[in-house]
């Protein structure tokens, strides 16, 4: 069947494939209605998405239901290349209502997937049920934790390092994902973290003070603090302030500078030449924590220590040029768990944003605030009426109230049950929307709970550079 | 006359001009050991200066006598710009056999000439004789120093920055220039000081470790302290130390990083996309001293302090970036005062470099070493033979034992003396470098006992961040 459908369709036009695509999608949706026999539907729907891949070969575009082929006079036949995601450390953003294609991504960025095996590793390991992040594919990609592991099983532990840029006082909901996965990681290896916050890199490239960037990092370590990390086994720190109480830190970034050109940090990350000597020389900044001896107060000047850092992968340019430098100055590389961005809102094209106020869940919303948030912009995979959603069912794969709960349900009989109800029809959007309204609700009104018990003594203990509780 | 012979000249070839130099050259010293006329001799010296001046707009090249003009193929009639002297950080280079051109140079890098009046001010502010080192035009251009002497005139002082980079563990007698002046301002206008030892620069740049650059950081720290400043007055450090010490440090470090481009420190330093981002981004490191808040533990955290440089004029590039930040910053620009190269023993064409022992006399050499290093080396304005010499009398302009006895004989009468008898051709070559010798072996000798009783506990005190001895 193949063969027939590809010989047939290289010598249609992107308007006719389009017609072709939608033909066939109404065809699977009767076939569905129709109760028809289970194989007579999976051929159907194999057909489907045939038709979907060659029109995207064909335009360089998803097919979406309503929208015939845009800028046909831009594509040509066949020897288009695909539309890549774009995915730095400052712009995540893709054409696919999906979100962005984490697979290729794997393959682009030279990273190893997070496979069953791998997942069932880290269970034998720890004694513990894989957390619901690794369960679902939201950290999907890894470098070396075979690695981690290995020692790990050999009793050689390791430390962890995440990090977070304070670009203004209020985190959202999206914010909390590395935190989160990092505190179970803690909390299943029983190992010390290390948390950076950026400040001198927002000072560098946002429009604010250094003061004004301190601040906002005293602020979110409160944040960070409220996701219950133990003081004992957690040092926060943020650079304006750490690089000039440690002896440790300084060298190991000037280790890096060495190291790394301008040529490559271009490649890496898109510097010009009109961007200033702090940005083009930042990157060492974020590698450094990657070095224990950066820590000397921690590990008692110890240089071998082994890293791990859970990251979201738009973050990895940084690590894989840290990984590219250590061997090179005689120092570990890191090791890498990587997630998948946060959607916004208004749906998986972009990563939710501080920035913008209307693409984000706050930490500091209210529960009406949370509600009419998800009411009015979550994007909803449903149908245009009840009567279609009730033929034809809603889309999991772009509703972002759906991802959402795949992020933050624990319960994974009831999210495959809220799956089936919506794709089914069964399940409306606004029946959807509720159900992630009352789950996010009491977690944010909780973490506002902890969040005032943070008192600036406690950030103090957190911040002050000391031994933590491990031997190495 | 001049008319006749600009009008004569332009039609010469490079070496026809070449023939008259020199023809002009033996009549001038025909008439001098005729003992012609005073004006007779004048006129001729004229015409020869003349002459000279065409050679070298002609050809691009200073006279040299026995050395007909080279690379003809490549000197366009009249129309080839001159010669610039190359003066950057890492390199001093001159054609010129009496060093490099100072004056042209206060015109290419916009500063100030220190005139007769603003030494006059100097000893009027202070009530003390000016040093040899203004009074000879060792310290030679300036920066504000009108703005710190009218502020210091109304009771307003000011600190003192000045450095080195430790590039080994040897320091020669060139290398105390700055210090010698320093010393001297600090006692003379009783101002506390800072000295950067940028061993950070030194491993960006060098194949050294972190920690052999650290070290030649306390080996030339004794060296430095040898010169006399007082503890009480003076703060000396290493970058790669000071750095995970100091509040304020990072922080102007990355406001300096923030507004300067990598276009402008590839114009003023010649940096590519092919070197490190540490170099590209260490000038903010050098400039950041400049402004008090760098050392909150001596000036209280104090924003406003004004500050005062003194350094070889190499090292300017790096200020004029610090001077156009500044402003911007919202901190006072530093005021310079700067010096002339140290020669290199074989010659004023390059400074002395301790890469380099040939070209060096160093703190550590015996006297031994001293008088066979100058009677090697040194290079000689004087006559090939000794009858030649009394005939012609030798050249002070280019005679390196001269130029040393400058920098370090006190007496000014001794040494207008020395001139007369070594121009005059009474004093020979051997006499003039005895006189020397006999001036460095004694002032080598005390610093080297001097740098005995800088115990680890002295360089301790020095390079302990606290309060200096000053209110302001």
């Amino acid at each position: 069947m193949a063969d027939i459908e590809n010989c047939d369709l290289k010598s249609l036009s992107p308007l006719q494939l389009f017609e072709k695509v939608t033909e066939q999608g109404e065809k699977v949706r009767a076939l569905k209605a129709g109760k028809a026999p289970k194989d007579e539907i999976d051929a159907a729907v194999r057909m489907l998405l045939s038709l979907k891949l060659s029109y995207k070969t064909a335009t360089g575009q998803d097919y979406q239901a309503g929208l015939p082929p845009r800028d046909l006079a831009s594509i040509n036949n066949g020897t288009k290349e695909e539309d890549e995601d774009l995915v730095d450390p400052w712009t995540v953003q893709t054409s696919n209502a999906k979100g962005v294609d984490f697979d290729k991504l794997i393959v682009r960025f030279g990273s190893s997937k997070i496979d069953t095996d791998l997942i069932n590793r880290i269970e034998r390991a720890t004694g513990q049920k894989p957390h619901r992040f690794l369960r679902r594919g939201i950290f999907f990609s890894h470098r070396d934790m075979d690695q981690i592991l290995q020692a790990y099983e050999n009793k050689k532990s390791f430390y962890l390092y995440t990090g977070r840029g304070p670009s203004s006082q209020a985190m959202h909901v999206g914010h909390l994902i590395p935190f989160i996965f990092t505190k179970w990681l803690q909390e299943v290896f029983d190992v010390p973290l290390v948390i950076q916050l950026t400040d001198d890199e927002k000072y560098l490239w946002k429009d604010l003070t250094t003061e004004k960037a301190y601040e906002y990092s005293i602020e979110n370590a409160k944040d960070i603090i409220a996701c219950g990390f133990d003081v004992n086994k957690t040092f926060i720190f943020s650079d304006l302030d750490y690089l000039g109480t440690s002896t440790g830190f300084y060298k190991n970034i000037v280790k890096v500078q060495k190291h790394v050109t301008f040529n490559q940090v271009k490649g890496i990350f898109g510097f010009t030449d009109s961007d200033c000597i702090g940005k083009i020389s930042f990157p060492a900044i974020q590698a450094a924590p990657s070095f224990s001896s950066s820590f000397p107060q921690i590990f008692n000047g110890k240089e071998n220590i082994q890293c791990l850092i859970p990251c979201a992968i738009d973050q990895d340019p940084y690590f894989r040029m840290t990984r590219d430098v250590a061997p090179r100055i005689g120092l570990l590389k890191p090791a890498l768990m990587h997630s998948v961005f946060f959607p916004a809102l208004q749906g998986a094209q972009t990563k939710m944003s501080a920035s913008d106020p209307n693409s984000s869940i706050f930490l500091t919303d209210s529960p009406k605030q949370i509600k009419t948030k998800i009411n009015k912009h979550a994007f909803s995979g449903g149908r245009d009426t009840i009567e279609e959603h009730r033929k034809y069912g809603g889309n999991c794969d772009v509703d972002v109230s759906f991802m959402y709960l795949t992020f933050f349900l624990e319960d994974d009989d009831r999210l495959e049950q809220l799956k089936q109800a919506y794709t089914s029809g069964e399940l409306l959007t606004g029946e959807l929307k509720k159900v992630l309204i009352e789950t996010l609700q009491p977690l944010v009104a909780a973490h506002q709970e902890r969040r005032k018990q943070v008192t600036d003594e406690i950030v103090k203990q957190f911040m002050t550079p000391r031994k933590l509780a491990f031997e190495f």
